[in-house]
């Protein structure tokens, strides 16, 4: 593949973006691309790639029929497609060369509920690839992972590498939805090494970080608050107003105090309430995460967080129904892969600037399957690949600056080529 | 027309509840039924019966496409449906019967956006006519009101009556947002007197009230706060949190002072923001209304709850639109209608209880209409009939007692009647 | 005694205002002026002139002794002072004129705690009686009430009424803290009918109002939250921030939702929290009012806030204690008393203008004396005497336009002698 | 002085807690010991010991007063009182022992306004020296910190050490007043090595911390709203509710987003409004203090701060005025110096564990001294000294264990001695 294949690769997958275990189009092109252009030893597609009863926050059928329709529209493999039915996005390609060891790349590649920006100084709007999925976006360069997870597979497929690679393309990461059930299937058992890799993170093209750290523990919590409804101009007083309640959360959600120990975090991110202008609000919803450096201080502020939900519908005589939702752990990069990444970038045309470490400062469920190698006594590592953004992660105006991805592709299958040499 | 058939019609009507605007089905078998019954002197649909540019809140082509849709896939006579095309509903029937006064009757005809209750403790779940609209709801009597309508047509048709009979079928008195195009288009203008009637309103069946007063002026208040979107794990110091503004805004408009002059009324009816719980919130809204006992008061709110808005988007950074939606003004009934009214409902068999008066103590936008009458010098009177609601109105329980359709069919055609025979 | 005398003694309590319960200079001169000028049948002062164990919200000792000490230094008669250590303010001065009933007026004698405005365009700063009590002011009239209350004693004294007068001279309106005090004593027994009186409330000089009702019922709430304090700095997450509680409360006491069947009120009128800037707030203090047109409506104000500041407590994790301080009833004048009172206004010189009836729209503690009279099978009846005053009442600017006072006089003793002609 | 002296003469300084600018009998009791103990070359109390126009937050002169009068009336000797009048509080003590270095020591010996636990099992309630001030409390250890002073002295002066010493009694820690005014007085010029010193710190009796650093900046910041009042039950719309504006300020100031960049400080430490229960309360009083682990994150929480202040005041229509109070930067702790420190407690009896580093967390105004020695080429270092403290820091259960006394006393003396003899 020509780095024109690639870039190419990354916008069609740019203007089709998908959210969360939606990646119907996203998975049937990876797998079509996979499919057409080599020889695997292995391709689990859909529910064969993960624990299906890991899956989490997986969206109602309304919801995943339209994507899906869809994505069928849109003209691809319909053999492919069935196999995603039900949201079971995602696929495990496996290619066997030779003895040595067996070494995993983590891949996500999910769109975010954004719409995409129209500024003719955005540049996908520009050159004609901006999403055509109205109110979705690639927003945090998932189309340029799923990307390098092909390129990675293309150049270890012709060198001189001899163990096993096995690449994970993981649905559902923005809602940390998809990360556990890939850790927990199967495919993951016999890795010894993890590399997972995310572009960006404010670092220029040309910089890479060999080891990201400081991944924080998050979890979601869906609150749903019921009150009564009333007409509100003719007897306000019999109401029991959910959006009181839901307000009174909000302000003293964000208001839980900061912890000494560690970073702390809580976002309100999604919030809905009521039904008419004229109807006290019976109903309303908060769609909330919380983060934590530490699992402790994750507990903290979701113990915290609960209090708070509960004391507001209290207060407004609502009655609350608390869901919890995804959840991932924290993760830390071993040492003896840092250093092997840090080498092999060092050496990389086009790489100025190479960072032992840095912290992520957020969360991600990478870690899920970092956590999962390390327990079965492999190592992990997740890579930063610096790309000038313009926008930030998860805004309209987020892009990635194309020759990063070959960076990426560089430094990952020199990475793996290396490790099978220096550990056979 | 029996009973039985005004009672088939109201279930009918039930069945197919449709919000502001979106009366399709509703308003294509109103006119089917006066078309195939009456042999009416003018029959005005759509366009024909409304003030064009004095619609408000109008929803989006979107919406009333899909609720178009579902009338015509519900059997409607098509040619009826066309006249009605971008939410152009509503009509006014016209009966001259030989010279006397002009006597309008102002029925309103819209839904709510609620779900209706399944209890089999609420009668229309257990009679099999709960609302096969998901979603919506007649919970406010309009389908009995559209019902009282056509049966006031038909009684005055075959009475003694000599004038003329004009009934407004309006749209959207929900959202407030249909009284003011009837009350400004031609058919208003040589009403001599004008009725107006509402069912329920806390009197039991049997109960009437001759005339009603006390209708808050009110106004609707669309604000949008936009803020600023960022990674609410990696950084919440670059977002500007629409949510955290909108929840301080509503907590603090329910804070706005009561006004020792009278009734205010503030309400935050639907809020929503945020697009994902890992994002800060860009964008939140509230939908609000505000009313009072006055202009003056309704004033008073109103330019607290602007300045509730502005302060709260300045506190989180966030820019601030403010649409004024809907609006309607006070009105009162006149004495002389009142005792006309009160007279003939003394005599009306089955009606065990006359008011002279009573306060609504809600909003109307017949107030429009009203106020429209008296400007041109002639007399109105918003008129109660007692019926038992098991819910309170707007709510997913509420329901009319069937028999107090016949009270309102009485009581309203034998005030017209009066009042052509004492004031020919 | 002229009208200066009036003037003159209107003007000396206007400089030493004394807070409730603590009405030590106010009381002793009242009584000093009561001895020197009068041959009064009985003379009751401090613990004798009340139901000891009804005293409401007394101060506690040091503010007590603090204002004993400055009444004493204004060189007042020790032997008087003496009688009201502790707080027992107040007196009731009786006068018996032969046979005939007994009539009682109560007026109330306590100041505010709020500073009294410089402006020179206020008249007692520009006249030389302004506050000669920093942060404590006459701002509601109680100094000229208690002038009228010697003045009408005064006016019966030389009149050839028949019946015995009782003028209850009351401390602690303010914090509706002394009328049930009064209204438990024995004083209060005999009397046939009763006449309060206030001066201001919106009516001009000349204006009189000879029925006043509307009186709210009012009750105090002090609550208490007590957290855990911790440095700020070091380890913000182990406080329980009381403050937070505070400020939490105060947002959604204010969001109590109005009521459709009359007036409710809130106020959280004093509020305080924390030590110091650098330490999480351990305690904080709301003192509220909650009031309402009937107890129901008080009653639903009431249970509402308790449940607010419960859950605020919860939601900050801290402990919360409710002291229910004063409170007071509702109450109406009778129309016999009232229309006695519309007479002799009318032919008052200087009363312009007589109005039946009007609202309060505020709370009194009138109401316990009047309750007590009516439910002894009397009547009573509050007048209200208009003058100009520049501020409104509470405010630093608010003064009395002294002519009203006169005209008080004359309306209360002209009432009183009518009242023993026609009810010998 | 033996032991026992030091720890009299900490138990009489924790009996007389006195609050920043108020340390009479403190400072008089330190000038006392040290007059009647040693040959000092130098002993400059009062204003000469500081900069008097960088004193920050001295309270009014009522306040100053009332601490003054009460040190004079615990028998303390006039003499040295009259040279602290106005709040002139602290000292500083110099003792020339031949040729050297000038070497500084920083203790600082305000007290903090918190009630005292009067607990069996709080020490210092059960062996009977207690605060005798109420509401005030040595809950931080400048009681002990000024006995260090002490104790170092003595130590010094019967050493062997060849330099000068400088002992700083710093007032007003507690409200980061009193740091400025001695860094920038002549006394700090020739310091070439500043040693700080604190106890406690969650380390436990035996641990060393031989360099501190993680300062917070910080600064106060004292919000005052001003509304209008009005009668609470008559006419709550003629307010401007300053109270409303305060807790929406707080709600909304602890909402203030985390940063990513490092720790981020608010705290509301003390608030209060209004003026009675029936009063819409006119004015209300935030004092808040922001800090940030760097001067950029505390300016980060400062605008936001101001911003929040802002418009809660005009939320509620209430003028503002913010007072900026105290401010201290961060710093860091000098290698070299740490490593005496940490090489000297490695030596000392008792010390048992020694740590080279670690962070304050918390704010400290001996940063201005430090900062200042070392713009002045000089080096610092704040040491910290472990101690059991069965309460937390400003909790009114703190206490210290007095053996880690004479551990501070043993590593400050040895690191000067050692200092002098390495940097002759």
């Amino acid at each position: 593949m020509t780095t024109d294949d690639l870039i190419a690769l990354r916008r069609d997958l740019h203007r089709r973006p998908e959210p969360a275990w939606r990646e119907f189009y996203t998975t049937a092109r990876i797998v079509d691309e996979l499919e057409s252009r080599f020889d695997l030893d292995g391709l689990h597609v859909g529910a064969d790639a993960i624990a299906d009863e890991q899956r989490m926050a997986v969206p109602d059928d309304a919801e995943l029929d339209r994507w899906y329709v869809q994505a069928r529209d849109a003209g691809i493999d319909e053999a492919i497609l069935e196999q995603l039915e039900g949201g079971y996005t995602g696929a495990v390609a496996v290619l066997e060369c030779g003895p040595g060891p067996t070494v995993g790349l983590r891949v996500d590649i999910d769109g975010l509920p954004r719409e995409e920006s129209n500024d003719p100084d955005h540049h996908p709007a520009a050159a004609g690839f901006r999403s055509e999925h109205e109110g979705a976006m690639h927003a945090c360069g998932h189309d340029a992972h799923a990307t390098i997870g092909i390129g990675v597979i293309e150049r270890i497929a012709n060198s001189d590498f001899s163990g096993t690679l096995k690449v994970f393309f993981q649905p559902a990461e923005e809602i940390i939805g998809g990360g556990k059930s890939m850790a927990k299937s199967e495919h993951i058992r016999d890795v010894d090494s993890l590399l997972a890799v995310h572009i960006g993170l404010d670092h220029p093209t040309g910089e890479i970080v060999a080891g990201i750290d400081g991944f924080l523990a998050v979890c979601h919590l869906e609150a749903t608050f019921t009150g009564e409804p009333a007409h509100a101009g003719g007897h306000p007083e019999q109401g029991r107003n959910a959006v009181q309640a839901m307000a009174t959360a909000v302000q003293n959600l964000y208001g839980i105090p900061r912890h000494n120990d560690g970073k702390t975090r809580i976002n309100a991110g999604v919030v809905e309430g009521g039904s008419a202008a004229n109807i006290i609000p019976e109903e309303s919803r908060i769609v909330a995460e919380v983060r934590g450096e530490t699992t402790e201080l994750l507990e903290y502020v979701r113990a915290n967080a609960r209090r708070v939900l509960r004391s507001a519908a209290e207060m407004h005589d609502c009655d609350l129904e608390i869901d919890v939702g995804a959840e991932a752990p924290s993760a830390t990069s071993d040492g003896e892969l840092v250093s092997i990444v840090e080498t092999v970038a060092t050496e990389t045309p086009g790489v100025k600037t190479v960072l032992e470490r840095d912290q992520l400062g957020g969360s991600e469920d990478a870690t899920f399957l970092m956590r999962e190698v390390q327990r079965n006594g492999g190592t992990a590592c997740y890579v930063g690949v610096g790309t000038d953004h313009p926008g930030g992660h998860h805004t309209s105006t987020f892009d990635v600056d194309e020759p990063s991805i070959g960076h990426a592709v560089d430094v990952l299958s020199g990475t793996i080529e290396r490790l099978a040499r220096e550990h056979p």
